[in-house]
């Protein structure tokens, strides 16, 4: 099923049925009125939700509206946990490349996490709201998962049964702020202001067979100013699947129903295939003419994210979002 | 007033008011079951709850009953934020010092925070569950705030006004996976697992004189395994006070309601004052003897961390918990 939060001036929103076409919505709120009740009580909660989704379908929902993403906030608009990883080993070894540094064995078997902020996530069509362009806008365009609970200690296969519905993600980062905090050895912490996500949230039945070994076996399309810049496979070089992301958060501590986990920015060998972001680009760059070209994002700046699946469809509805200054 | 949220099975438990003295405790379900709806309408439920905690303080509510530590969750037993500073750098220059390392100048200018998990926190008596001591388990005594929504951009004055209930943290570490989690550059991710409050969160007010400035102007005592090991001043020496280290995070994002900061672990540059964490018992060790003596946390260790007031009463009530292994 497909799922969105729409909009209506609280801070959690309301839960809406999406049909599977992106075409028409209805409120699910005879049977919850927010996401994160859904994922507190899955086993009883969904198969209502599912029932008013196959009837959503079939064209006989009596209440069904016509699904607009411009009211969608986040499908879960906050969260308790957001962990990003960077699976996409081919982005890590590209970046240190470009600054020629090795990329350390440990990078192939561990992977790579941060912990993000959650409190303030942003609608697909709401604002890349930034002070400063000068700190180095970037878009990620990634994929994303949100998870049941997965106790400590849980195993990477075991985890991946932990993956309740799939989703896109911006995580917007302020790549001129990065070299400065990293230096501090705490992580990113300004360097990574609100993440924006994909109008809907899918299970990941939708996904048909482009779902397994725990990855999307789907091309990510990044558009940046109107120009397509990245058509990426999401699937074989993601390094570590989200069943070994989830294993690897709950390693030291539970995780709980709500948690998002992202795939970090999606990246191909094969460099005709794009950019997920433009530090990627810019990594590129400096390999082959031993210099960046091409800048950051400005005020005005457009990004937009989709993903079609098999049948060609858009599977989440686009991220569309406009680089703004702080009101 | 303060306030406790009591197990109940759920996730979020059931917010209580609880007496000055934390002798008796009322349910505060005619006004709000959860403490995160407090943070979400804080004008229009705060005199509420403050209404009850008078009539309870003078011994007149119908329905108070005595107040039992033991049946708290976290105040926030899920958090939408949790961010950690390291507030005083007396802490950050010991452990530098320790490995011959410099502290930047910037550390004197930019408080170094880190985003931790908040989808899984533990109550006051709740025990660390650590599946391996060898991890080196570490105790952390800190002060820690939840807020209001701070817009982006706000100054570190006025984000001090976000400030809406202060608590005590055990914000856990094992220490022996920092190295290697730190050299990967994304900063702390499984070296810190669940985090532990007080029982009791208590708005500003209740510190009397003792919160000025934006610090909290008392002792914080650390009792490991039965013996007094600190007994530190959690207000001067704080390098940044709460309002900067608000400011720190909302200079590229917005701060949501319910978003908790903490103060890092509790130093003071006159060691007869004792420590809050077992690395900076370790540090001076290393310094005065060229390697550490005390060995961290093994199960079956207890660790206490209580504040009093300037009227030598218990403000937040006590941390005791035990370290034990995964079940």
């Amino acid at each position: 099923m497909k799922l969105a939060t729409y909009k209506d001036g609280s801070r959690d929103g309301q839960l809406v049925v999406v049909s599977r076409d992106l075409t028409t919505a209805h409120y699910a709120s005879g049977i919850a009125t927010r996401l994160q009740q859904l994922l507190d009580d899955w086993n009883f909660v969904s198969p209502q939700l599912e029932d008013l989704y196959q009837t959503l379908n079939n064209g006989k929902a009596r209440h069904a509206f016509e699904f607009e993403p411009a009211k969608c906030m986040a499908p879960l608009p906050r969260a308790y946990q957001w962990a990003d990883g960077s699976a996409f080993i081919n982005h890590v070894e590209l970046v240190r490349k470009a600054r020629n540094a090795e990329v350390p064995e440990s990078f192939y078997t561990d992977p790579l996490m941060y912990q993000g902020g959650s409190d303030d996530f942003i609608g697909a069509r709401d604002p890349i709201v930034c002070p400063n362009p000068e700190w180095g806008i970037d878009f990620e365009s990634e994929v994303a998962v949100i998870t049941s609970d997965v106790p400590m200690g849980t195993s990477a296969d075991a985890a991946l049964e932990g993956v309740r519905l799939v989703m896109l993600a911006n995580d917007v980062s302020l790549r001129n702020l990065i070299p400065a905090e990293l230096a501090k050895g705490f992580g990113f912490f300004q360097s990574k202001p609100a993440t924006a996500f994909s109008p809907v949230a899918a299970t990941p039945d939708e996904l048909g067979d482009a779902w397994r070994g725990g990855r999307v076996h789907l091309n990510l399309e990044s558009v940046w100013n109107g120009k397509r810049v990245g058509l990426c496979s999401a699937g074989e070089e993601m390094t570590f699947h989200f069943g070994q992301l989830i294993g690897h958060i709950c390693k030291t501590r539970n995780v709980r129903a709500g948690s998002i986990v992202g795939s970090g920015t999606v990246s191909n060998k094969d460099w005709s295939r794009g950019y997920s972001c433009i530090a990627e680009k810019r990594a590129i760059e400096t390999i082959e003419g031993g210099e960046p070209k091409t800048a950051f994002m400005q005020h005005g700046d457009t990004i937009r994210i989709e993903m079609k699946g098999l049948d060609g469809a858009s599977v989440f509805g686009a991220i569309e979002q406009t680089v703004a200054q702080l009101a």
